[in-house]
Parts: C-alpha cells; structure tokens; sequence
C-alpha cells in the first residue's frame, strides 16, 4: 500500500490557445485551467486547484506555460503528465511533470518570462500555418523598428500599454530582452522577455512597432508616449494569434 | 478599351486542407477546386474549369498545388491574383499566377510531383501545429525504414499501394526519389518524388514505412509485397494531416 502524502507538482504546458478564452478560469467560458483542473478532478476525485505563472489573453498561445498544483497523492509525476495527456483535449499538451518542493509556487516565483510574437510580413498571406502568425503585407521597416525596441528596453512605467479591463497597482516593468529577428520566407519575430507584463503589454508593444514599421509613428516619439502613461498614444493592439508564451524562468 | 482574348493562366496555389473535401468538384462537399471556380465565376461572371495538377484527398495539404484555367479576358495576372485572394477563405492562397502558352494544362504536362509526409515521433504530442503531422509515440527504427525505402525506389508497379476506389488502368509508377528526413524535435520527414501517384498512394507508401519503422514488416519484404500487388499486404493508410503537396514541376 503506497502512503498519500501532501506534493507539490509543476507542470510545463503547450496549448494552441485558438479554441481558449485564454488561461484563466472563467464562468461561461471554455479555458485551459479550467481543462486542465477538470482533468486532475478526473484523475483524483478532488478539487485541484492549478496556479499558472499567469494569465494568457483568449486566442494567445504557448509552448511552455508553467503551472503547478498540491495534492495529497500517491501518483507519480508520470502518471499524472500521461493521465492528463489522455484527458485533455488535443490542443492542450502537458510536455512535462515533476515533483517539485512544496514552496515552489508557479506566480509568485516567476524571475522571468518570454514571449515571441510572430508576423508574417510579405506581399502574400499563408494558408498553411496561418493560425499563428499576424500577416501584414506592406514592407516593414525593420531599422525603424529596432530603434524603437531600444527604447522600451529597460525599466519603465508600462502603463501605456497596458490594455484595460484589469489594471495593476504598480505599472513599472523591466525589460530586459527585446529582439527583432527576420526569419525565412517574409516572417519576422519580436522577442520580449521581462520580469513581468501587463495585461495585453506585449501585444500593446507589438502594435506600436508596427505602426513604426508603417511609418505612423517615429521610433524616437517612443520615450513621450512610455511617460504619457496614456494608452491612447501608443499603437493598437497586435491580434492575439501571432503570440507565444515562450518561456518562464525561475 | 481594352481587348479581350483567350488566354491561359498558372496558378500556385497553397492551402490548408483540413476543412476541404480534398481538391476536385464533387457534387455536395465542399473542395478547394470549387472555391477557386466560384471566386473565378464572381470575378468574371464566366463559368471557368480550373485544372489542377492531379487530386489531393479530403483533409491533404498543398504548399504549391498548381493549376490552371482559360478564359477570355482583358483582366491581368496580378489582377487575377489579387482578386481570387480577396474571395477566397482564408485556408486558400494563391501564390503565384502568371500568363502561361494557351498549350499549356496543369495534369498532362506533369513531369514530377513531390509529396512531404510530417511525422512526429516523440514521447509526447505537440498542441501547436498539430494539424500538420502524424503524431507516433513509439520510436520508429529510421534505419529499417530508409532500407524499405530504398526498395521502393524506382520503376515498379504500385498496385499493393492503390487506395480503393478509382483504380487505375495502368499502375505502374517511376519514384526518382524517396527520402527520409530526421528533423529537430522528433519531426520525420517522408520525401517522394514521381512522375506521377495512384491514389492514397504515398498515405499507404508511409503507413508501411511506419510498419517497417515498428518493427512489423520487415524492410526486406519490401519487394514481395510490390510483387503481390495486393493492398493487403501493405500497411495501414498514413492519415491525411501529415501529408503535403510540395511540388509540382513541368
């Protein structure tokens, strides 16, 4: 007879957030906690409550969600990551299980995350794939870009791009990666890692630079919008299907 | 004024098969021909017969289907290219369309077509893009499957790899190559190049090669199973979501 003890379980997760109201547990609405909760309930008969390192918006994807859970249990990390594999819906895949210290905490411990958001910039759009990039056919001007990039790195009061709806007490952030990087075949990514985002922030950036690359705004208009603290100068919002929560460190 | 004769245009076409019917007009489905005739018919009120280079099956993929179709019009290329992109749903593209000789027919003037089959073969499925590969969990024996390929090679008739239901008067088929592509993260690619494929016939091609890959044809017997040009001997239909049109050359 195995002895049920009090673990603690982090979870690393892949999802096509397509079919999603993104990551948080919602009434009325479908979302992954809410899957992946449901399935633990599936597997243990108890109400699991699952801690993502946050919030991804409806239609956002990720390669490498982190999420972790406590429950008295003799199951294994393998049992757990091939029962919920079996259970959830094929959009949403655990890529890994493992018993973690009890302490460990999916939010309140996160040093760092990264997004990529992905633009298909080219004269004509795809239809293999198209689920996960924003198309833009007029040229970008990646220099311009860039430039603008530079000045978001770094430390500053986001509140520009925060996106309404939930507003945070503090909105000073720190970026400490922003790269743009052209792909093969007219794609190009932005990469943006910070100790922490808004809501809607990086798509809010990712609005604003291609507004640059459109020639809409200058990239050194960039600093006066940032200490505007006004949404309303800044860029629209990036549609949610060209971005991916990359990465979350610890 | 502008004059209007007959003319013959090529087309490039991508798509994203998993909502279609496959290729070719059939009465009460809907199919990827039929959305290009129909966007023809709104932009020139004519009815036009769009040939495509062969058939792709319900739920097949095209990066560079070709086709083509002849009217009499005053309307350019890059009009037409334009046009059909604004009607057609997303999941269709056409990426190229020029003016071609009015001789000029996407089936009979076929030299070779190229076929890519995407595994994934790993321990654990993928949500994102998952529409695009066969997801096999058992590790394939890359080695037993090339020397399988290898026997499929060349000039042979492919009867045993025919799908049921429009058999062919003559089945005998030159593959001038066939090779096997291990990709990063336990993607596998099956590339095929013929002059020309029964139906389902690389579907059935790769669901042998993964027979062989687990262990249950052996590579050998390859050959004998072409020679009994018998269905059942082969192995099992590879499904459609893996499987892509890459190629079509003249």
């Amino acid at each position: 007879m195995s002895i049920s003890v009090s673990k603690n379980f982090k979870l690393i997760i892949e999802y096509d957030g397509s079919a999603y109201h993104g990551w948080q547990k919602q009434k009325g609405d479908v979302t992954i906690q809410e899957e992946i909760e449901k399935a633990l309930h599936t597997m243990t008969g108890e109400p699991i409550i699952v801690n993502g390192s946050g919030r991804t918006d409806a239609g956002v994807h990720a390669l490498a969600q982190v999420a972790n859970f406590r429950c008295l249990t003799s199951l294994s990390p393998a049992i757990f990551q091939k029962g919920l594999n079996s259970l959830l819906p094929d959009d949403i895949v655990i890529r890994s299980c493992e018993q973690v210290d009890i302490g460990f905490h999916a939010r309140f411990n996160v040093r760092s995350k990264t997004y990529r958001y992905r633009i298909l910039n080219r004269e004509v759009p795809c239809a293999v794939k198209r689920q996960y990039a924003w198309f833009i056919r007029k040229t970008l001007d990646m220099d311009a870009m860039k430039q603008a990039a530079a000045h978001m790195a770094g430390t500053h009061d986001f509140k520009a791009f925060e996106g309404s709806g939930s507003p945070r007490a503090h909105t000073t952030r720190t970026i400490t990666r922003i790269e743009l990087i052209r792909e093969t075949d007219g794609y190009l990514f932005i990469d943006v890692e910070a100790d922490g985002f808004l809501r809607c922030m990086v798509r809010n950036m990712v609005g604003t630079l291609v507004d640059v690359g459109l020639s809409r705004i200058h990239p050194d208009d960039i600093p006066a919008i940032i200490e505007s603290k006004d949404r309303s100068n800044a860029g629209p919002t990036a549609p949610p299907h060209g971005l991916f929560l990359q990465q979350v460190r610890y």
